[in-house]
């Protein structure tokens, strides 16, 4: 793998990362293909439609089903899955915090109770390389251990606080700990080529607790990652404070490799973590809100079953260019929405997806611009009009 | 529309219908679009993908939702849902007769609940036209009398084989009663101007009774209808009665006409049917087949979900060149279906229409060489050799 910042701008940042599988210009959103599928797109869809030039999957439930032996023999993801571009994969610590009723972290890993059958898993660190090499995805994760963190993390009691303080610290010691494994085990593995393509990222954990997240940054820094990820945010705490422990951070976290915020999330929280630094997003929001009929547009979020839209002859933004856009009216989307027609999800699916790389598209030019706080400006301002 | 007949091989015919939308060859086999959208599939997949000509409404579903008042201020089913191709819809005749619970026929026409919202409409002969015109279908349907028919209507005791006898024979009565309304009205309506590039096609009823079909045939050919449809067919019976009644019914319906057997079929039912005339087919099993994992083939079909295909890297079909065949493995498709991934219905859909329109591909290219016969005898070959 190979990272690049080609232009900074104030703390935004615009670069390219070039995989065995593509090339990657940052700030990116990678879409999210939990099984080895987008929800309701394919892999053409993703390439000739969209343009993705990467997408997640999930290694838990790639592990569980249809296994990652079963992916390996056909060729890893590329093969089974036909997306011929970069995937990444995460770890399952994300799982194991979202599944928190079927699991349970010790000190060597995270055990798990089949969300399909019941069956127990155990993940360490090195297990979820050794399904990461089978899958083969271009950029692998390292196991982490989230905390789950309360809207206000300073509106805590002195005991609440001495709890979360416990716990976070516990994370950030498991983490680095499980990371020191990873790296020294993909690096044997490497040394007897294996996953000679593959790249490792390690997670920073800590919380909304500053101190932590340095500790923990500056530890996983010192090891060779080719990326670092931030892990743990967005996981209850309001916005104000994810933005604040993103610049907390930022600063010791090096600058030569990509930073990449997981599980986030909004185009609001996308243009701020850009400025403070991140290269890299992913979350299911444009797909999810896509099959509930919640569309993005320039001037803000549509629920299309509105009854207003039911005679409504212009296409969901005007302004923009997708694929359902530029053949389907509001009119018939909302048709076919509360008809609860199977193409809805996948109509709504390319606009968001679509609203979602144009938006990283129009900040990366913004940057290599010079233009961030412009745009910016502009991206609130259309907003501001409220819903149509 | 235009109607020519170019070749003939026993009584099986091909031919060329052209409407102001599109240009058919037949026979044809006319996919479901039932509120304006082939499930799971957009108008791009229907042109593009699977270069359908034509496809199927149902009025009864357009008139509760978005109601045809909508549609027609769209321009009609054509700019609505965007497919420029030719529409066929059909009346409520049917809707009439599988959500009978809910309906009540009389000499008037018929009296409907709606499905949605319990709302009561009464639909009339010349209603059901009102309805497609704003719809602005390029083929109308009129409104029917249906009869539901037990397996074996031969077996049936003396005092069932009398109440069958006289629900038929209402049924023709009626239908025939609907059918003048229905001409009379159209002529009229065209008379000012209103549907010229509209068709509207007569439906001949008259359950498995020779006689009450030969009497419906005989009526509706000397009314000037565009078509002539074989309705209240596979609704019960075995098939071996469907296959005879038509070719009962056959030499009294007009050859010159186009001949539509509505409802059907399987792949066997489409052969056996287009070798005893039939020119035009529709029917959801292609669509419905596929969201429940029955995939069609050349040597029969199979059920993609079952255990066997999960490592099976071969396509659906070898010997299929359609969208997902091209792409995708067994096994991915059996890891799609099992994680009830969206994208699965589009996948399965775009096979299963495939293969019917290919196979009406073969059919017309084996009447034009003079072969339906040997074309047929392979076909059942073929599909000898059972399920893989």
């Amino acid at each position: 793998m190979k990272f690049e910042v080609l232009k900074t701008d104030g703390n935004a940042r615009a670069g390219v990362l070039t995989t065995a599988h593509s090339v990657i210009q940052t700030p990116i959103f990678m879409p999210v293909g939990t099984v080895g599928a987008v929800k309701s797109l394919d892999a053409t869809d993703m390439r000739e439609i969209l343009d993705a030039k990467i997408i997640l999957a999930n290694t838990y439930h790639m592990y569980l089903r249809p296994g990652s032996r079963v992916v390996a023999e056909f060729g890893g993801l590329h093969g089974f899955c036909k997306f011929n571009r970069s995937f990444l994969t995460d770890s399952g610590g994300f799982q194991a915090f979202s599944l928190r009723a079927n699991t349970k972290n010790d000190e060597g890993g995270i055990k798990f109770k089949s969300h399909i059958d019941g069956s127990i898993h155990y993940f360490t660190p090195r297990s979820v390389l050794d399904t990461q090499y089978e899958l083969d995805s271009d950029i692998m994760m390292i196991l982490d251990d989230l905390v789950e963190l309360p809207r206000d993390p300073h509106a805590l009691g002195a005991d609440e606080k001495a709890r979360l303080k416990k716990r976070i610290d516990l994370s950030v010691t498991r983490t680095i700990k499980w990371a020191r494994e990873a790296i020294d085990y993909h690096k044997f593995k490497q040394s007897q080529g294996a996953g000679l393509d593959q790249n490792i990222f390690g997670i920073i954990q800590g919380g909304t607790d500053y101190d932590a997240r340095k500790i923990c940054a500056q530890a996983l820094c010192e090891m060779p990652f080719d990326g670092l990820a931030i892990g743990g945010l967005s996981v209850g705490e309001a916005n104000e404070h994810m933005y604040e422990t993103v610049e907390a951070v930022m600063p010791f976290i090096d600058a030569a490799r990509p930073r990449y915020l997981m599980g986030v999330g909004t185009p609001e929280d996308i243009v701020e973590n850009v400025q403070r630094g991140v290269d890299m997003f992913d979350c299911v929001m444009p797909t999810r809100n896509a099959r509930n009929g919640t569309l993005f547009t320039s001037f803000g979020k549509i629920a299309i079953k509105n009854a207003r839209f039911v005679n409504d002859h212009e296409p969901i933004d005007p302004e923009c260019e997708c694929y359902t856009c530029r053949r389907y009216s509001r009119g018939y989307l909302n048709h076919l929405f509360r008809a609860h027609e199977l193409t809805f999800f996948r109509l709504a699916s390319l606009h968001n997806l679509h609203y979602y790389l144009n938006l990283m598209k129009q900040i990366r030019e913004a940057i290599t611009a010079g233009k961030f706080s412009e745009f910016k400006r502009e991206f609130y301002a259309k907003r501001s009009g409220g819903e149509i």
